[in-house]
């Protein structure tokens, strides 16, 4: 059996295990040829190759439902699905997409790339089924780090509204990005190892007791809530929350997981099974260091190494150098992630003796990361809270409630904001500005390259007088000629980059760039516009705003932000209350979800580029637009 | 001891445990007064009197750290922190929150009024200091309906973060606002239920098996990771989060929670005291109904008749009524809360045998609920999701990217959108037209009366192709000629109202009332304004908005949310990409948390009525600005 020859599911039953194993092997070359040539997750994917087949051998997909978590781990999955042609172009613009998406496959039943999601939906799908009467399975897969977020625990909480059938896996695997934090973790961790081996000897123990005092212990421990069934059925945990508790099992052994999964969908309950899977099995380097190869650019096979090496340091290891340097000066500031101490640059915070005190992994729980953080400001402290920007929408209510109503000094840095590329709409960092610009207080900045940036991380961990937030593009610095000194900016205030008449062009951070190659092309044409940095996104200096506006005919905003409601919308705000304003063309996202693809490829498309801007500003001047 | 002579808890310090009881009763009889005449949250506050005063009593803030979750439970710890004067200014405009305000007193520790937050905050100033090397206590109290937020999952899997004790006091009431549900719940149930008569029993038992017998069961049990403790010390769920747990112990008895505290406060970890309250304690009616006694309008102490009659049905019960119609012909469609059924109006369906087993409340869990309903949703069902404006705050990117990235026919029913008066900035739902409108492809629609209200609901359970939300303030209705039969509204597209000239007055939901108002006073100016009914904030059909903006030489926009990215921005969006525009008079809720006031006393203060709006725009006429 070749994955050539499987259109769907269908052609793997009724294989042997034997074959089963052995297309295991290709599907995990398959993967690593894959992301070695293009890039991708590979250790969470090399990690779950038996755990999809499995499941498509079990279940009768797609009339039963399966929900992956976060999705990354999915590669399997698509390969099994009808994607083997396609695998090639996974992540590529127009191709396949890196995670599940409901448009893509019938077999993807829910598209995920945020994580702890997939037990919600799950249970939507399950209450689903009991309504309308059917008798489809419904199976969510969770990882151990996704269990960190909150929301999963809401849904556990929730999990008897449905009275049918509903299996939860547990794909154990110790690691969310960085390895898994946290008590559930530990609980986790001493489940697969301790009862492995005290399980038999339990049993042994208490089939010895005379019958009388077993009998009578059975009856107390039950009165009490813990039944003899806990000794020789661990979990309790999970129980405690309605949850019926299997496990662990190697999630590396078909044979038994198609076993376990047959005998357990019989059950009329919500079952969790709890799998131990190795992250990036099958590679010897992403077994090593599954972190490292959690998401991975292109690699030699042979040694790991980079296909292209990056020409300069990335925008997080700024941050991660700047934090460090100004943490080691100022004792009060403390850094906080979200599962991504490394992602966010703050390991060399955790490295350094002089901070690692002062740096806390709270694991994929923004809500908490954020509210956390509130109170160590109130206290004295200056909490600086790094979290991608898409993830950060986690926590919006926390940082309007817990933290602007009380003018609460956290710093929040906002890392992958804009496009982040073939993550795709999942991940793209679109709405920051816009969903940030809405809280009363806040202060929002985006830097136009890595010495501004400094210059903010600094001006961030200044403000004392309540939130303070700061976001760049995942992105290598422009320049290697890094500044050592810091300069704490005044509050809105724009800066001023070239003179020029009629036509205003705004660059808010990186977009800054896109503004000086339009510029360049404009003055082609005889047209040299006036160039700003916004620097601020809120507040904004209104006045001198108004005042360069009453100077030009035409303002022209560039951000790497939805158009709606982000910074472009804060100038239409200003010009609207004018008499005559200039007209306004706002560049930027679009207001819908943006597909994959390379970040340069995209902006090219959307028009965030130099020739992109100045297209839209020749037409504005010639009048085609009303 | 009275209240008037205490000025702060240090006057309660040394008082007998009679003295205590005493005053515990003077407490109860000022919050029941207070309330009865003012209105305000009355089963809660009556519920934690005793634990409010064992806590001043055996801590010593606020050198110690004291943090109440969602804060309607905290008037007696207003009434002994040196408020007792100011107390009968309670929610009202300048006088004290309702809520604990860390503006308000050095002793309200951390702001607060939505749920679950108070771990995560509390763990903050746990670690604050820790890494201070003070030695001053944490303690945090959390009711058992709060703990179904996911929030307080993800901060007590991150408890160990301090090494040093942090005491989180779980007052157990069985309720949020309504009866708490879930797992969670059940289990605090048996905890307390089953152990207090268990418990003994089986120590007796314990100590009655043969030595050789109870030692090696002892060991097995450990290294099953299920201690003999287990059996004499419930709680386990807790201990798997790394939590010590301890109780059930009555939360009435003040004399054992201050000895108590006493004992838990030298242990070097993370403790979780379970105490047992009854809400509305004291009152006989709160007692038997502590829903409807939860928050209360001023009522007859005698027998809990309300001193003013609505004079009219709310918009609440509008939606519960019109959403029964539509689900009693319609199968497909479920309704979802979050601990809100009541004040959603989803009650009646719940009561109803036609729809009641499609009605799902899932706790204090706004994640879960979006996420759910999505799943739902995929399945061809309905979800219509009633989450106060607030609330849904906390679900922001589950409607990113759970529900909008996947165009799932959602239904979002946002009450208590605008102002909401007395509970102030906390409850305020001043951003949602701001956060939603930030969201691809989302229906947004305001109601400008019942009649408009009906037709939406009814517009939104049709809309298949994407989310859509409704949002309405906390009111009654403005008549009560409901009419019975349904429209689906055009999407996008707004309601002419009156025809006029020069000045357009566009109005969103119920604020259309206030434009008329403005109408009628522009017209005793001569001034006659053209007025219509913006019913959609998104999308707008720009093309035709456009038209009438030509004929206008002003436009005022008013809305009963923030004017940072609201209905007014998206305007401006419009009307920047015009040639000679007319000028834009954003009027709405500003860019600043509101206070607390009646809503009437609220909108006249902020410019949102007739008078207001017309001064506003006599001013623009008379170009006063800019």
């Amino acid at each position: 059996m070749k994955l050539k020859d499987i259109s769907s599911p269908k052609d793997i039953k009724g294989a042997s295990a034997k074959e089963l194993e052995a297309l295991a092997e290709e599907i995990r070359a398959v993967i690593l040829r894959q992301v070695s040539e293009h890039g991708g997750h590979l250790s969470s994917s090399l990690g779950t190759v038996e755990l999809a087949i499995a499941l498509h051998y079990a279940y009768d997909t797609p009339s039963d439902i399966l929900i992956w978590d976060v999705g990354h781990q999915a590669y399997a999955h698509k390969l099994l699905t009808g994607r083997y042609e396609q695998f090639s172009t996974l992540r590529q613009r127009g191709g396949i997409s890196g995670f599940p998406k409901r448009s893509e496959s019938i077999y993807d039943a829910f598209g995920v790339g945020h994580a702890s999601t997939s037990i919600s939906a799950g249970l939507g799908f399950a209450v689903a089924r009991d309504l309308s009467e059917k008798d489809n399975h419904v199976v969510a897969v969770i990882g151990d780090g996704s269990m960190t977020g909150g929301m999963v625990f809401e849904a556990l909480n929730n999990s008897r509204q449905t009275k049918r059938n509903f299996t939860i896996i547990l794909n154990d695997n110790k690691m969310s990005i960085s390895p898994s934090v946290g008590a559930l973790s530990k609980y986790l961790s001493k489940l697969s190892v301790k009862h492995n081996s005290s399980l038999e000897e339990i049993g042994k123990f208490v089939r010895s007791i005379p019958e009388h005092v077993g009998n009578k212990l059975k009856d107390l421990m039950e009165s009490g809530r813990l039944a003899l069934e806990n000794m020789v059925n661990p979990g309790q945990f999970f129980r405690d929350l309605s949850v019926r508790y299997f496990g662990p099992f190697d999630g590396h052994n078909i044979e038994e997981l198609v076993e376990t999964f047959n005998e357990i969908k019989k059950l009329p309950e919500v079952c969790l099974i709890h799998i131990l899977t190795q992250k990036g099995k099958g590679y010897d380097l992403a077994t090593t260091n599954p972190t490292k190869w959690h998401g991975s650019d292109p690699f030699h096979i042979e040694d790991g190494s980079v296909v292209i090496e990056k020409p300069r340091p990335t925008l997080t290891s700024v941050f991660g150098k700047t934090l460090l340097t100004l943490a080691k000066q100022d004792k009060k500031i403390v850094g906080i992630s979200a599962a991504m101490l490394d992602g966010c640059g703050l390991n060399i915070l955790k490295e350094d003796p002089d901070t690692a005190d002062r740096i806390f992994d709270v694991g994929i729980a923004e809500e908490h990361a954020v509210t956390f953080a509130a109170g160590l400001a109130c206290e004295g402290f200056t909490p600086v809270v790094a979290i991608y920007s898409t993830f950060l929408q986690r926590a919006y209510d926390q940082i309007v409630h817990d933290v602007a109503l009380q003018n609460l000094p956290v710093v929040f840095i906002l890392d992958r904001a804009g496009l982040v590329g073939t993550d795709g709409p999942t991940h793209h960092g679109a709405l920051d500005l816009s969903y940030l610009r809405t809280i009363p207080g806040i202060v929002i900045m985006a830097p136009s390259d890595e010495n501004e940036m400094r210059n903010m991380i600094y001006t961030a961990t200044q403000h004392k007088s309540g939130p303070i937030a700061l976001r760049y593009p995942r992105a290598v610095t422009y320049t290697n000629d890094i500044r050592t000194e810091f300069t704490e900016l005044p509050i809105g205030k724009f800066r001023a980059v070239s003179e020029g008449s009629k036509v205003l062009l705004i660059g808010v951070g990186f977009m800054l760039a896109k503004c000086l190659d339009a510029a360049g092309v404009l003055e082609k044409k005889e047209i040299k516009p006036t160039v700003i940095d916004a620097r601020f996104v809120k507040p904004l200096d209104i006045k001198s705003y108004k005042e360069l506006f009453k100077e030009h005919s035409i303002v022209v905003t560039v951000e790497d932000n939805s158009i709606a409601g982000g910074f472009g919308s804060a100038i239409a705000e200003i010009l609207s209350e004018m008499k005559d304003p200039p007209r306004l063309i706002r560049i930027g996202l679009p207001d819908a979800f943006v597909d994959q693809g390379e970040i340069d490829e995209l902006r090219e498309e959307l028009g965030l580029s130099g020739n992109g801007i100045a297209e839209r500003i020749i037409d504005c001047l010639s009048d085609k637009n009303d």
